[in-house]
């Protein structure tokens, strides 16, 4: 069959003689139709973190490079494992939780297999990746879209779910008001979590003004610049001095973990979504006084595909404008990496079809 | 009466000609027994930081310097305003909450005076303070001492209600394991607020070898030298290789953090006890990788006060060791804040006793 695999820093080769990876008895075998290619990707591809190296497999996997990648995907079953228990059937239109765990660490034993100490993603980790005509994942990691759906936004369904499990961890009351840092792939996800989960104002920070005005599109009710704007004294205006319920960042620069933690009133929650590159300079009086909440979040768990599709199917999230490009898997350098990287802007979700 | 007042930086003096203060409608007036002195005072000494100069006097209290300090205290109780609503009698044994709020802002309105916008300490910020022989306080802040309870004990109860309130931010599950890093006067505290509300194991990290002995006669099960061991890795040991679920920072040192966030397991939480002189590098990562938790705490609310003296009454916390020594209100820098700068590891509390 056809893959996309990574053999090493910038060498991703289209391949055409992969074998066709058997489905066991618990896993579901699927067809990938659409796979969104992310920030991840893009770094992997020239510094591989995640992928493993020949030296060092993925502890669960057991592989190492090549690996075929794409972990956000949609696509449809072709074939179902003897004992796995589901309501998905073969020619279903899925989207697939990408999430590798060893199911045997303290934190798969305590039911976070979303922080397991040998965490990894179909699709980076080894197990096949969307990239490719048909991976096998585990029974439980395939969800039917509602019928409403098209595949291309079932492609988006996982980074939605790492918006949603985040807003899900802000704990939003009806009426909360928010700030989200950030309006890449994933604060414009937040957005659109935070709106279905009942938000009041939903106030972003943003400095580019193409994602300004996809923040708008989304539902952001209010946007300032950053560094024009003094957010903190925004917050305060918007929320009769008090400050926002919850901040969330998915900005990850040192200004934002600040300017999250000054934003929220006493007691409130600042949620970290970003992944950070290095240490930054922090005061934790920045949460003393107030006695704020600072946490953290990683990937998503099974519930939080369930709420995204959920509200796809409601249609109280309508992402499709997250689509600004779809691409050949031939072309996924020239037409996938490289505008995201030197239009960054004017992109939200790249896709690659593999129908095409 | 007499009154220790702050004129300014090491500028203390005892006078005898201040006037009483009058028991207002809603308040209790109180006769002082025993002053605790802590860091706070110490550091304000040398560098005014709460209590107001001329030019900027609290904005609760509209007072200025000089200023009657301490904070830390107990005493019996001489009249009782006619509007006050509570179950304390002239004559009563009682522990003061020295909290100065407006009751106007978000914070307050909302409830956490301990977080309010002008927050305060009556000893710091004006409205008298303990270092006298009468003080009024609203009525609210007066809490009876149990019979067992001497007058010693009952100016523990203020750092004690830090400690309560910094561990009921941490919800102990009963079989929680705990990592208190810093064993002063407030990790002290928290060692037997742990044991009081149930934890399990209660590991401690402390440098100075008096204060370990303390921490191992108030409850600590397992004591390391953060200097010399490893604290991550001997909290994995002591946990099946997962990590405490809770750890508190009442060091409020850069390496205090770090060691903090990593030592919990996935779904963790740290607890802030520390206030901070400055910032301190900090990777976020360390919270992600395990969906952490961090919050801060300030100060106490009533339910501690109400919490720690039930305990005290109860026998489940037995605090008298942490009285090392009980001084004169003449000799408040000789015998107080010298010791405690110079031999800081022997003390835990000086105590200023105000019937000598
Ligand atoms: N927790 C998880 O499981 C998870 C999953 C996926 C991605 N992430 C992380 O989420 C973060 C966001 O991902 P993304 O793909 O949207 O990234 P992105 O780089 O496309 O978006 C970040 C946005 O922040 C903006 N920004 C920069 N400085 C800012 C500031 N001071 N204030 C406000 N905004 C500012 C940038 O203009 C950019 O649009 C990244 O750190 C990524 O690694 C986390
Ligand atoms: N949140 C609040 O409302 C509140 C109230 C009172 C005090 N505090 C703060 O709590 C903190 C503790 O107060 P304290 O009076 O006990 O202070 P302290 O200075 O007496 O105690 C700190 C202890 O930490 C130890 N230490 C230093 N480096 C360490 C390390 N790397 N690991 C472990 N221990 C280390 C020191 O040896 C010392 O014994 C201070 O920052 C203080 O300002 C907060
Ligand atoms: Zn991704
Ligand atoms: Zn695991
Ligand atoms: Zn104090
Ligand atoms: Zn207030």
């Amino acid at each position: 069959m056809r893959a996309l695999r990574y053999h090493g820093v910038k060498d991703l080769r289209v391949e055409h003689d992969i074998p066709e990876p058997k489905c066991g008895d618990d896993q579901i075998k699927v067809k990938p139709a659409f796979v969104g290619i992310c920030g991840t990707d893009l770094h992997e591809y020239s510094s591989p973190t995640f992928i493993p190296s020949k030296e060092s497999p993925h502890p669960v996997t057991g592989e190492s490079m090549p690996i075929t990648i794409g972990h956000e995907f949609s696509g449809t079953v072709l074939e179902i494992g003897s004992k796995v228990q589901t309501d998905v059937k073969v020619g279903d239109k899925v989207a697939v939780q990408p999430t590798v765990a060893c199911f045997q660490c303290g934190a798969c034993q305590d039911g976070f297999i979303n922080c397991c100490d040998s965490a990894g993603f179909v699709g980076l980790s080894g197990g096949g990746g969307g990239l490719s005509d048909a991976v096998c994942v585990g029974g439980e990691f395939v969800f039917k879209l509602p019928p409403n759906i098209g595949l291309d936004v079932g492609a988006l369904v996982e980074p939605l779910a790492v918006a949603w499990h985040a807003v899900d961890a802000a704990q939003i009351q009806k009426g909360d008001d928010a700030l989200v840092l950030g309006a890449g792939p994933i604060g414009l996800g937040v957005i659109q979590c935070l709106k279905a989960q009942g938000a009041n104002k939903i106030i972003v920070a943003e400095v580019a003004k193409e994602r300004q005005n996809f923040a708008k599109h989304f539902g952001a009710t209010h946007i300032f610049n950053p560094i024009q704007d003094d957010l903190v004294a925004k917050c305060k205006e918007l929320t009769d001095g008090r400050g926002v319920q919850v901040s969330l960042d998915c900005a990850g620069v040192a200004a934002s973990v600040k300017t999250a933690c000054l934003a929220v009133r006493a007691q409130g929650r600042v949620v970290n979504v970003a992944i950070w590159e290095k240490e930054v300079p922090f005061n934790p009086n920045n949460l003393v006084f107030g006695e704020k909440k600072y946490s953290a979040v990683l990937g998503y768990q099974k519930k939080d595909y369930q709420g995204v599709i959920k509200a796809l199917g409601e249609g109280s999230m309508q992402p499709e404008k997250m689509i600004t490009s779809k691409i050949h898997i031939d072309r996924v350098v020239e037409d996938g990496f490289t505008p995201l990287i030197n239009e960054k802007e004017k992109h939200v979700k790249i896709l690659v079809d593999l129908s095409a």
